[in-house]
């Protein structure tokens, strides 16, 4: 099996390295060509010492001798290079029927579509049957290591999930499969809310018990608005959602978190922003979430709270007593 | 309103000076004279420093004073200490229809029976109206400094429930009632056998990811199990189970948590138990979980592992092998 793969970041090589110790042909697409030669022939990735690249892997620029007769595609090019790469592909041409395997979380912005959905909306609507989106709590350094990992595989047709499913899975790393698309996608987008809210709370020294209460109260608001978006609350309370959202509020490596940090000492969103130097999904998916949540009055404390920190409407100490005076209902309503 | 509290620990000290703070006269007994004593002359517990009780606040061995013409009673005796307790009291005699609040969590070794209904089997079936169970993710050390807290009470009556709600309730303490005190039992006591596989898993060294997939299929085992005992799935997902369960995973001074870490250097089962020196709840919710999942054949993979390892029957670093070997199907079947 040939397989070409889109990215060469931490999480592509190391996916990348994966599948080519499975013994396929691995073929990865990098656009920056230093990067890609000193791959070839250091087989190491600078971000990722000590986990050699071995077996039939190429890193190269060219991206149609990486599509050439490839039986899987996998993207792991971040959610803003979904869309680029994408019209790439279509002007290249792929074989209709190519499994698609997405490791890329987030909701486009500007056009809210989750990122198989963007890929679709360019290679064509006959291309939805193709995609599977990987999402669960995953380091490429731990993976890396063979240290056990499990995630899930997401997409419409199950003969293309288990197809990915089979292609990814080890005697470490596990692959559970779901049909539920939407709520995958979802809970890797919106966790990263909670993860801004983390941040705040650690960044205010308000302790485990604050941190624990965000993290389960905001997984309610998650599984609130993803239960009315036809999403199943299993897949949220699963790996892609919870397992996602446990290993995000409990790193520091977390842009996200980190963001939430720099807010709590008063740092303005903009300048946090510029300090992260990335894009801060969460800040983005806030306000997509409030925007969903407005047809149904589905209430969003939490989020609301973060978008008007981010709006600097309050401060963050300010947001944590306003959310604790929220008057005691029944947990669950 | 006069307030009996039985037991001053430090989780019993830090809830009696909470609600003398909110001007109620509150009676603690202890069965150690020296311990009241003391606490009444310094206002201070030994192992809660700088929160100092204040107010209308008596420390007594006394159990009749304590209990005479209380309002409310709450306890904070440990689970094993339920039963004694509450066969004095029954000796003593309260009012019928007097509120009782209940803050530890297990289920009795022998009986199986949750801790309320330990005290409604002694006290009479009228007495069922009158229990309510705190449970959720708090520290005494962060209570008792005013940081924001989030916990359920669960129990049979509306009324009952909204009485400790209010007395317990301050702008930084919150509690949320809920009527489902079986799925609160249970979520207290089945988050230890998660948590003394996390402790496995961290002692191993397996990383964050295999800690978070511990934590999201081990809360779907209780789920199951819960579920198949009528429970509300939500009170699991809730602060009372999730919240909780996020807490003793996370903190090292939880004792299942230690216990496992204990395990995975594999020392033995006894003599970790030793090193512990209390009772380590997990290793028989474990065994009582087997129990209850036996006549509907839950699965219930990483408490089976648990009980093998406590059983001597395979070392922990195979039971992991053996976990991340299970065939991979649909993620919530």
């Amino acid at each position: 099996m040939k397989i070409a793969y889109l990215g060469a970041g931490v999480w592509g090589f190391c996916l990348a390295r994966l599948l080519a110790s499975k013994g396929y042909e691995v073929v990865s697409w990098s656009v920056d060509e230093v990067h890609a030669e000193r791959l070839n022939t250091t087989k190491e990735h600078p971000n990722l010492k000590g986990a050699l690249i071995t077996g039939n892997a190429l890193f190269t620029t060219d991206l149609q001798k990486a599509l050439q007769g490839a039986d899987l595609i996998v993207e792991s090019v971040t959610a803003s290079g979904i869309r680029p790469v994408f019209e790439k592909i279509k002007a290249i041409g792929i074989k209709p029927g190519t499994p698609i395997a997405f490791t890329s979380k987030g909701i486009e912005q500007n056009s809210g579509l989750i990122l198989s959905d963007v890929a679709i909306s360019i290679l064509g609507e006959e291309f939805r049957n193709s995609v599977g989106s990987l999402s669960g709590p995953s380091f490429a350094d731990e993976v890396s290591r063979n240290l056990p990992t499990a995630i899930v595989c997401a997409g419409y047709s199950a003969d293309t999930v288990n197809f990915i499913v089979d292609a990814f899975t080890t005697n470490f790393f596990r692959v559970y499969p779901t049909q539920d698309v939407r709520g995958v996608a979802f809970g890797g987008s919106l966790k990263n809310i909670i993860a801004i809210a983390c941040g705040i709370s650690d960044g205010l020294g308000l302790g485990t018990g604050a941190k624990a209460t965000l993290m389960t109260r905001g997984l309610h608001e998650i599984v609130k608005l993803a239960r009315s978006q036809n999403c199943r609350p299993e897949t949220l309370y699963g790996l892609s959602g919870m397992g996602d959202l446990f290993l995000t509020c409990s790193s520091t490596l977390s842009r996200n978190y980190r963001f939430g940090k720099l807010l709590s000492q008063n740092i303005t969103p903009e300048n946090a922003k510029k300090e992260i130097g990335m894009v801060v999904e969460g800040a983005y998916s806030a306000i997509a979430a409030l925007q969903l949540s407005r047809p149904t009055n589905i209430p969003l404390p939490i989020t609301e709270a973060v978008v008007d920190i981010l709006e600097g409407k309050i401060l963050p100490k300010d947001a944590v007593s306003k959310l604790m005076q929220r008057s005691v209902k029944e947990e669950y309503l």
